[in-house]
């Protein structure tokens, strides 16, 4: 609340009340708990560090709507899914018109992504790595394959992670500058980067400043937030042999070029030749791989073909320890390799092949939690095409749209497309999606356990 | 083809001499082959049980298709899509205007469902059983949860399989010719209902009679072919209890029960209200959820909340041992087993949860391979949608379509819907689909491992 509230004295744009009222209101929620409330026992297992993720996250975007109610910029409903999509830096939005709000509810917007995708990278092996249930908390808010086995001193390299994420922000921050933007819009837009989150204080997105500098910027800046950040870890360690073994990385930036040489083909009609289709297709490519969600065109109008790799794209995200969404690009790569296997297996039923990543063999035990993550993955998606299919939306948008929210996209096909939004849904139908965004944001479990009622008890 | 023949010559069609055209091509090819090859060893592993299974079935349909290609019906591409539909008891057809086909080719048609459903059925657990090797095959064709665990007497099972097949088909036809259907008609669709494969010689499909009582007959065989085939054996056998206690029938009549009411609702206002949605739900939920592909209406035109919930089950499918494609309810069953088990896992890390199915546990090497399984049918799927897409189909088509082939179901959405068919297709793309159909129909891996080069290696 505070750096919205000070934009806003700042900006003088006559909402700083909304801000203080928020704040009032949780700190009059929050302080009594805190006071009151003496846990008896303090030890912490799995179930707590599971259920702190889940419902922090879930308190952290219904507190941080109450401005956007308290300013009367939409109801309960719309603000939790706003806000819900900033904190999990999905960037699906209810609200039209981006040029007409406030400029600090516009800087709340693209805070909430930067804190967001801060959260997801740091927040899990930073926060309470001194605590009991530290280590829990982290596993669960990143129960892939992670970060923390990589790097044991978690105090340490949290720091590390802290600088490089700030570090990064400001380089884009000022790289946007120099491109001519103005210094708010660099703001916004590198925060939104940073968190691959995709909100804009445009309607028209990135694709506003019709610009082919903002438009690279941007793009190379989207891909590298999708990066592991063990990467630029090992970078700043000298370890650059390190750096580049990762299977994960390469797959990622392999993926990345080939969905962008053939879209920018199979666009190339639409935008005069094959170099106007690459700057639509590099940039549109690197939005849904690092699942941000900017656009500089209307990519629901490009063909089917184009589309279904944007699909796959937003299905699959980037790499784990990133700030972006998706099922990951290590899990993809896993998944991949024991469908091979299973397919050898068939022809050579006694062959037992161990299966290797950057030269390691993968527990077998984790294989087994990544192909039955697909399957959870999958139920959701369905329990969000359902929920949409039910609110008035066509099969596509219904799929399309469930992708978006779960991978942390932003935009989708049909009215979800870049053009459009969400806003025409029932509240009902918001809240789901806000929920299934949450989920796909903290790997699923956190937030699903919460629905479980045996969770709930006592042991 | 002789059966076709006899057809063609007691209708006096005059395409008599294109099935002794095939025959005599078929003769020529194979008959050398089994005189001059004399393999040097006659051991049969798993690989050649698969490959047996994987290349016959492309075989099949490629011999299948040559009367189609010789009376001048199509060319070879759509020949083989049509016939690989028919044996693959798919339905998916090239064809159009149906009443316009000689009658010789449309009985040849609903022939191959026959032959192909009980090839499934009856061929993986009977063809080979004396011969070594024959228990690779049957696994080779069931690599799910299959029968031949239940009935270890293959030889004499199989008998009974037969006469359970050929009576209810009989029974059918039977049923047929009460309702007023005329006896060619009545042989035709109780062979294409049996084999759960939804060809018809009428382009309206059932929906031509616009009888209620054709409708309720072959709603209810539909869902009767879709019922594993060991209910039936141990219904003969008198163990009752034993019949009614599987798990997975009652989830196949439940997920029907269920859809058929929630699309009835959601259509009510098409059809003049609740009762009238009920007809037309009740037929197509058997028609999907059998994966037969029969329709009475234009599913194509209803609510998106019904196209969904008809997606999903042209995913499901219906049960293992039946006629039926799909992933298989015992799979789905078991998936959500799975999902429910790793969600708890995520706040009880430390419970070991066994998983039952009918009162005894499932083998956790079994739950695995369900669960790569799983995501190796979305990856075909994936392959299909991207076929499709470069062919000009839009999004949903090539999603759906794609499914409606891994799945042997047959009519699918947009152009593939009920009223449609697949004969725009550029030829590679129907190659594409019928391998596709294929793979559904021997459960993935026989047909994959034709395309894996390690396969085709001497050991």
């Amino acid at each position: 609340m505070l750096p919205s509230l000070a934009v806003s004295l700042i900006e003088r744009d006559g909402y700083a009340w909304a801000f203080l009222a928020a704040l009032g209101a949780i700190l009059l929620v929050s302080v009594p708990q805190v006071i009151l409330i003496k846990p008896e026992d303090r030890t912490m297992y799995t179930r707590d560090g599971m259920a702190i993720a889940g419902i922090s996250w879930v308190c952290m975007s219904v507190m941080g709507c109450l401005p956007l109610v308290f300013a009367g910029i939409c109801g309960f409903a719309d603000a939790f899914f706003e806000i819900a999509s900033g904190f999990t830096t999905t960037g699906a939005s209810v609200l039209s018109n981006m040029e007409s709000l406030p400029r600090s509810i516009a800087f709340l917007r693209s805070f909430t992504h930067w804190v967001g995708g801060m959260g997801v990278l740091v927040l899990t092996t930073a926060v309470l790595p001194g605590a009991s249930g530290g280590g829990s908390l982290a596993r669960a808010e990143s129960s892939g394959p992670s970060f923390s086995k990589l790097m044991p001193k978690v105090g340490d390299s949290s720091k590390m992670l802290y600088f490089i994420y700030t570090a990064l922000t400001a380089l884009l921050f000022l790289a946007l500058l120099l491109c001519g933007m103005d210094g708010f819009d660099s703001l916004l837009h590198a925060m939104s980067t940073a968190g691959t989150g995709g909100f804009s204080n445009k309607s028209l997105s990135i694709g506003y400043y019709d610009s082919v500098s903002v438009d690279i910027v941007i793009s190379v800046f989207m891909l590298m937030f999708g990066v592991c950040f063990v990467v630029y870890f090992k970078l700043i360690s000298r370890d650059v042999k390190g750096a580049f073994k990762s299977q994960e990385l390469w797959a990622y930036l392999g993926v990345s070029v080939l969905c962008t040489v053939l879209i920018a083909a199979n666009i190339s009609s639409i935008y005069g030749g094959f170099a106007g289709g690459l700057r639509y297709s590099f940039f549109q490519v690197s939005s849904i791989v690092s699942t941000t969600g900017f656009s500089t065109a209307d990519f629901d109008l490009w063909p089917a073909f184009s589309k279904a790799l944007l699909l796959l794209l937003m299905l699959m995200g980037s790499c784990a320890g990133s700030t972006a969404g998706g099922l990951k690009m290590i899990r993809v790569i896993l998944l991949v390799k024991l469908a091979g296997r299973e397919v050898t297996r068939a022809f050579k039923p006694r062959s037992v092949k161990v299966i290797k990543l950057d030269g390691k063999s993968v527990p077998e035990d984790m294989l087994g939690h990544i192909a039955v993550f697909f399957f959870v993955y999958a139920l959701i998606i369905v329990a969000g095409m359902i929920s949409l299919a039910l609110s008035g939306c066509d099969l596509l948008e219904s799929i399309s749209g469930s992708v978006a929210c779960i991978s942390n996209i932003g935009p989708a096909f049909g009215r979800f497309g870049p053009m459009g939004g969400f806003g025409f849904l029932p509240p009902v139908t918001k809240i789901i999606l806000a929920l299934i965004m949450l989920a796909g944001r903290l790997e699923l479990y956190p937030l699903l356990i919460l629905f479980f009622p045996s969770a709930w008890r006592k042991n």
